[in-house]
């Protein structure tokens, strides 16, 4: 049967009690829920794409997923429909009409991460799977200068684990935005594409300098230093959450 | 031995995995985890008192406990101390001495309580624990309206639930706000006490009005019937969180 329908959806999780996001051989994934979602919905006759593989633990608040399909269904009645058979911590949030040759990754072309940290003597334990706790004064003014040094087109090698297949490691990064309300400190890094662990090496080395062990200054030399060596902390998965994908045009005049 | 110390904690959960504060026969609940805990670090030798007893599913920022002991731990030491005993779903947010007569339920003059509204199309995972998800739209003015009938001194056995040994169903409410911030719509209430399943009630009519099946001008018809029959619709335990309990000055002049 020819698949003749492509739908976009846009999902939020909880990645808290996930291996992340890809299918694997044995582990509970995101994928593997919404693909036996999807099977119930559509009769087992769909091609399920995702756009970001966020790593275990990792959260989505707008992770896209194209469905290739041949259902009659009204787009409207899909959200809820799919929802009743998802876990409680998986919920599609949207979705519409896309265009056939929609590829939800190959087609993005920025993404937006945010990383909470709770910044407070004692961990509250509402938190505890939202942000990464911790209880050292760190210096907003430092870590906001050397935020700046991320800003740009870099080979970011430094900043990334081994692992994927990419032809190049230089990526630009938009905006880097710290903010703070009460005791929660929030990275914004909105950017065209992340290497494998690089929103949590970016993190854990400005929590670095926030602590007073590294100075900005630090920063572009461990930049192009192109040495993943150099970046030891990586801050933890339970902070981190895929906020944004942006398309082109292409996609949206069909919204 | 003499117990001649009693330190005053503050208590942050999240009480989703608990069936409310108080020790049960069977059930896992918060104040045995502190129990626990405290016997490990006092060895046996403690009374614990805690302020509210909060029901299954419902949080706390600040639950108020006492732990009449004979320790000569410096006070500084005792939040981390417990917090390695507690599970991470509770946490101890400090501790300071209190006076030997001091009584965190009977010396208690006011309580404040947040309810979580989530209101939007589909539910947000990252929520789920935290907030009630209503997915009908919601008018805030007339919520807003229908808030000022409780305020003041009323008799609010119509908004109550059977259970609890108490002399009078008569409570005085200074004040209940109504804020929506994006799809979040947060009741803040703060009164001199609250009866058994109060906030919840009251919450759950002030959306049966926000949805249009009952008008402000109810509320002050259902008080004064006092009858419990007239309030069918509690809002779920998830969104409930203790938010504040304030002492008289005698204990706060010994801080």
């Amino acid at each position: 049967m020819t698949l003749n329908r492509k739908i976009k959806l846009t999902v939020a999780y909880d990645g808290t009690n996930y291996c992340g996001f890809q299918i694997q051989k044995r582990d509970r994934t995101i994928e593997l829920e919404l693909v036996n979602a999807c099977k119930k919905l559509f009769n087992n006759e769909f091609i399920l794409i995702g756009a970001s593989r966020t790593d275990a633990g990792v959260h989505a608040l707008c992770q896209v997923v194209s469905v290739e399909t041949v259902t009659n269904l009204r787009i409207e009645v899909i959200p809820n429909a799919l929802n009743s058979y998802l876990p409680e911590d998986i919920s599609i949030q949207n979705a519409e009409e896309a265009a056939l040759d929609f590829h939800p990754r190959y087609d993005a072309i920025s993404k937006t991460y945010l990383y909470q940290v709770y910044n407070q003597q004692y961990p509250l334990p509402q938190l505890r799977n939202q942000a990464h706790f911790c209880n050292r004064p760190l210096n907003i003014e430092q870590m906001l200068v050397a935020s700046q040094e991320f800003i740009g087109e870099h080979d970011f090698i430094s900043f990334s684990s081994a692992g994927g297949n990419i032809k190049t490691s230089v990526r630009t990064i938009y905006s880097l935005e710290i903010t703070q309300v009460d005791k929660m400190i929030v990275f914004k890094v909105h950017g065209n594409g992340f290497l494998y662990h690089m929103v949590r090496k970016i993190v854990g080395i400005l929590l670095e300098v926030g602590v007073g062990k590294l100075n900005p200054e630090d920063i572009s030399r461990i930049i192009e230093a192109k040495n993943r060596t150099l970046c030891k902390r990586m801050a933890p998965a339970c902070g981190l959450t895929l906020a944004e994908i942006v398309y082109s045009l292409k996609d949206e005049d069909l919204d």
